[in-house]
């Protein structure tokens, strides 16, 4: 079994955390997003979506997408639970994972994206549109969203200890990963969201944010 | 119990396909998008995303987003499973569901929302960028990006019976939704995809497609 993976990546960075948690070790595959090595003929072969991170299997099959990886390893190995522990609990985790996803993680995306010299003809990862030029006004949006993003945020964790209530969870990473994501594009949490901050503290802090 | 839901709209369809199949029936409460009722005071205290359908429980929990309430009834009624069977069927559902979600409908979604005059300070669903002006680049872009999914879509239906393998799945409610949904747009998938062409007939045909 290996990962495909990219060190620099915000997205990679959620399964590596996810697996670190669960403490299993893989072999991992670097793969060179910044020079376009996602997008060039040997990758594309493996996935042809040119995204990362991607699991292989021992029997070959091949899995992308980061919460599709994460759920193959919350059946093989439940404990500790990290997609919640029972069907309100589970689904929960879900919904509040799509929130950090849609509203934070793709926002803080299409700020990077956009606005980035490198990913000039890249507007959107992947193969899906490579060779689109940025959208300027896409910029604009996804701050907008975000700061809706870090509004919600604030909120969950003024009603729990963790983004989707007692347990740290997929959407705790997917949170964390979106904060320190928009933080390259200079875009901050605000100073008065305390239950962030108090939050961020804490999870940065466990050993597995530095995987 | 009881689901928000809005007739019109293709992501609360998701939902009623995924209850058909499971011969789930709900209270529901519709919710006029075109009109902008999701938007309002109301329906915000519901959902502050102002997004539709919304899962409301007897304990007054309320889980939105289409895979997050597909999630809690699979936990509480597993057959018939709509979200695979084993590790591997299910990290596969998962991933497949989401390339005709990210590529497909949401692809839909901004060729739809940038180029209709309904939409024209709507560019994203719901409250996040609620104001944003269309952005006509959108439109051409999300093309590319359909393209691209029905690609994927014919050679994942070259490979098996559905969408995620031979079991009908969560992938294939999504993938029928973004075909229907591509159609308002006059984005047609192309007659030489065989296989597509096949499985479209067939998943329409389903009782549950009517929902």
């Amino acid at each position: 079994m290996k990962l495909y993976d990219c060190k620099i990546a915000p997205n990679p960075r959620r399964v590596r955390i996810f697996l670190a948690e669960k403490g299993i070790r893989l072999d991992t595959v670097e793969v060179d997003i910044l020079g376009g090595e996602n997008l060039g003929e040997a990758y594309r072969r493996i996935n042809p979506r040119g995204l990362l991170p991607l699991l292989e299997l021992d029997d070959g099959t091949r899995i992308d997408e980061v919460v599709a990886i994460c759920r193959y390893f919350e059946e093989v190995q439940p404990e500790p639970p990290l997609l919640g522990t029972d069907p309100r609990s589970k689904a929960l985790v879900v919904s509040r994972q799509r929130h950090m996803e849609f509203d934070g993680m793709i926002a803080a995306s299409e700020v990077f994206r956009n606005s980035a010299p490198a990913f000039a003809q890249r507007s959107l990862p992947g193969a899906a549109a490579a060779g689109v030029a940025a959208i300027p006004q896409l910029v604009e949006r996804g701050r907008r969203t975000l700061e809706h993003c870090f509004g919600e945020l604030e909120r969950y964790l003024g009603q729990s200890e963790f983004v989707a209530g007692d347990r740290f969870s997929l959407a705790d990473i997917t949170a964390l990963c979106t904060v320190d994501f928009a933080g390259w594009a200079k875009i901050k949490v605000p100073e008065h969201h305390l239950n962030t901050h108090r939050w961020y503290k804490a999870v940065s802090a466990r050993p597995s944010a530095a995987a």
